[in-house]
């Protein structure tokens, strides 16, 4: 894939077309504010998200300091043409585009990548001149939605999977292009490792993996055996050795051999790693897998489990091997404690809700000197917009654990007052006041791009300890892995009466 | 993202720790068979394909030219350590990795880029040295999968929406890295055109779109109005003129104010293209809309419909015309006739199977020059993999529809036999007998690779009649939306034979 398209061309037309529009009346640096949130957490069918996890904000930073207009982009533009065959986009505009530094004049205020964020909050405010906002929105929807959708569904793998390792490995069935994005999500979100080669290197974990059915088969075609295929990989890596033990059958074949094989690698003083199980019923092949092993005195040896795992489905393999063991004389606990989690296409692809849905809104334009909010005003309540130039907050509670977000117009401190009102972004009803003394109240925002990017180099590990730190402080209700609770994100009673006052001046009805 | 990430370290940490045991073994050179197919037909949840649009093969080709070890490449595998902190790869290896040529000495033949494919048939064979087919397999799964599963999905869209324009708008929503192989399989499967503006140029087709909400939000907010927003747009693009109608209210103002600016052009003699709607019921909304045009005298203004469509979503639409329009006295297949498909979320992910799940799996193995097949025995009979060096075919009946493809061992030639017999590819009970006359017989394959690219360079011209030219020739059962008739894929009697000889002799069971 060319520069071409990745670049600052990585856009829809319509951003385009709109810019020249701006262009031309002379409303092209008239300052806007748009912001990005999204609507629902995902609901994969049979089990629900009840947070997300923001995840993308480096790499779109990094796609805005390189997109610009050079010379091959305008001659794309150059070639459109109008249904009548003119010139689609007029010299005098493209020159401009030529000239200006596309994102140079905007200020990004964002939450910080890794942090458990809720519905309707601004994860990114863009503020800046309408044509450099506008000309934004494409890239920077399909750079954070994707990782914040992978990111969450890794959050919740990791929290279901306990102290397990979690490696990823979805590449082979991520979409063409995403599998390093998905793999960064899935590292910022919660997988340990990850199999991907290039991007884990970049992102300073070193990959992992086993190796594939076709090993074995390769040795078994050639008129070698199971047995010979796992002597010649232990040999080679006796102090990484984990073997995948179902190509033939796993408790006949798979489990016995690498037995052998692990008692030949602890004589000379090696330590197996562990066996993978890629098939069947995984709860009691693990169990049984874990009796064998057991007996022959590997109990430390891990059993990697991989084939269409999600967060649900671990769930469902632990429960069974807690109601299982007892019956072959096994202790649940250690068995659930000896798994490793392979993730691949569930992860990768955000199973059961491949897409977060996330927005990017003009939510105020600045005239003479005011900001003056937009709004659109669709079918359902939920989807009108919250208007203005706002901040957001969250609330955290005496215990320490976040209770609300709360949004606020710019120019109000919540931190002067000694009661806050949360009002219910569109039901009237619904109210709560929360005393201050004994609320945290934290500004979720900070500024990462100002003409260029202000952000400093972030690494991994920063991402990992906010994610945990911030899953930490949700109440246990919104982590539920099925029909969590909602966390409440609130406005302030200023901003509820603008929206109010709004929606009523556009449709004549309170 | 650097080359680091996209080239030959795009793989799965396994495939290079397989590779060194090839080569210690000295069975790196050994000849083996690898083929690339899929299991099942995406099913959709409540609607189900009933065959592939195969796609992504021209990117992997061009991928395979780029990919191979520099000296960063193999910095990294030098950098990773064992758990006892050794060399994980030992420098003779990764010398020998550095002067070879990764895939030079592969032979790759393949269905043709655009086709009409389904499960079990190899759509790729790939052999070649043991070690360069099995470090081809992450790759080859990433870019084939996922540009498979848009092209399919398009290929629905595409049919449910008879000759109506199709425009891919997803970028927003695509996997992140994934939006230009998402456009590219949508163009190929279905797609008029897309939103994406720098692979439309590279794939030889002018990007298109309309405006976004927010141009309209912000003339309200600057104190205009939404008609002041649409004359300005129709200003600039007089002969371009498709303004989105849902920001305000799409009945009481969107449409009306769109006729108005509508009224202006055709006074100074241009042509206004449509109208879009976005968002409420889409099939109420087009029939009043469509109406209010009528009076006005746009009766052949386009009505662009966007907001999660997909095919169901698309066949309720029209479903619901048809039964609506006759109430406001017009005619339901002149509404249906004007309409225009904007799709992004639920073609860009494959709404309901976002993974199609194809697999890579070694088939034969060469030793002292006879081809040993190889064969991986699972849980399931749907599983058991198709063993040995094979061919496949299309069969057409006389009325040129396509009936069968055809598995058979690459030594037979079922053009030479009066009677052909297709056995099921598990079911020992299902088999059928076909006569040759009056029968066709294509052979799938050609080749696209022998140490280096054969394939010339295609266009999305010719992968799009491909495409075209396959699905007229299904039968209309098998192209159904929901529940399509199963398409027979068969295996000769041979290849069946040989198939059941293996279980038997690995199981011990017939």
């Amino acid at each position: 894939m060319s520069s071409l398209t990745e670049g600052i061309l990585l856009t829809d037309e319509y951003q385009l077309t709109m810019a020249q529009v701006y262009f031309r009346l002379g409303l092209h640096e008239k300052p806007a504010l748009f912001e990005y949130f999204y609507r629902k957490n995902p609901d994969y069918g049979q089990h629900q998200a009840g947070y997300c996890i923001f995840a993308g904000l480096n790499p779109l930073l990094d796609w805005m300091e390189e997109a610009h207009f050079g010379e091959p982009e305008l001659e794309v533009l150059r070639s459109q043409k109008t249904r009548t065959g003119k010139p689609l986009f007029a010299p005098d505009f493209l020159e401009w585009l030529g000239r200006s530094n596309p994102f140079d004049g905007l200020t990004l205020r964002a939450v910080s990548e890794g942090r458990v964020v809720h519905p309707q909050v601004p994860l990114v405010a863009v503020e800046g001149p309408l044509l450099q906002a506008q000309l934004l929105e494409t890239a920077l929807l399909n750079k954070l939605n994707f990782e914040t959708l992978v990111a969450t569904k890794a959050s919740r793998i990791r929290d279901v999977s306990d102290h397990a390792i979690i490696l990823d490995m979805g590449l082979r069935r991520a979409a063409s292009g995403a599998g390093n994005a998905a793999t960064r999500a899935a590292l910022i979100g919660g997988a340990d490792v990850s199999s991907n080669v290039g991007i884990s290197y970049e992102l300073g974990v070193q990959a992992a993996g086993t190796h594939a059915h076709s090993l074995v088969q390769a040795f078994i075609a050639l008129g070698m055996s199971e047995l010979e295929a796992f002597r010649a990989y232990a040999e080679i890596y006796p102090d990484n050795t984990t073997l995948l033990v179902d190509t033939v059958d796993v408790l006949e074949s798979g489990v016995p051999n690498a037995i052998t094989v692990f008692e030949e690698l602890r004589r000379k003083g090696h330590k197996p790693i562990g066996i993978r199980l890629d098939s069947g019923d995984l709860a009691y092949l693990s169990i049984r897998s874990a009796q064998l092993l057991d007996v022959a005195g590997f109990e430390d040896v891990n059993i990697v489990l991989s084939s269409e795992l999600d967060e649900l489905v671990i769930w469902q393999i632990q429960t069974q091997i807690q109601q299982e063991a007892r019956r072959y004389g096994l202790d649940a606990d250690r068995i659930i404690r000896r798994l490793v989690y392979g993730i691949g296409t569930r992860l990768v692809t955000s199973w059961g809700q491949p897409a977060l849905g996330g927005v990017y809104k003009v939510v105020a334009v600045q005239d003479e000197g005011n900001w003056k909010p937009a709004i659109k005003v669709s079918e359902t309540a939920e989807k009108v917009l919250n208007p203005g130039h706002k901040q957001a907050w969250r609330l955290y509670d005496e215990r320490g654990l976040a209770t609300a977000d709360l949004l606020t117009l710019s120019e109000e401190d919540p931190q002067t007052k000694s009661v806050l009102t949360l009002r219910h972004p569109s039901d009237p009803a619904k109210l709560r006041r929360v005393r201050l003394e004994g609320t945290q109240l934290e500004p979720l925002h900070s500024q990462v791009w100002q003409g260029h990017r202000q952000l400093q180099s972030e690494t991994l590990g920063i991402w990992r300890e906010r994610r945990q730190k911030d899953v930490e402080r949700l109440d246990p209700g919104v982590r539920r892995l099925v029909n969590p609770h909602t966390y409440h994100v609130s406005l302030s009673p200023r901003l509820w009466d603008l929206k109010n006052q709004m929606i009523e001046r556009l449709t004549g009805e309170p």
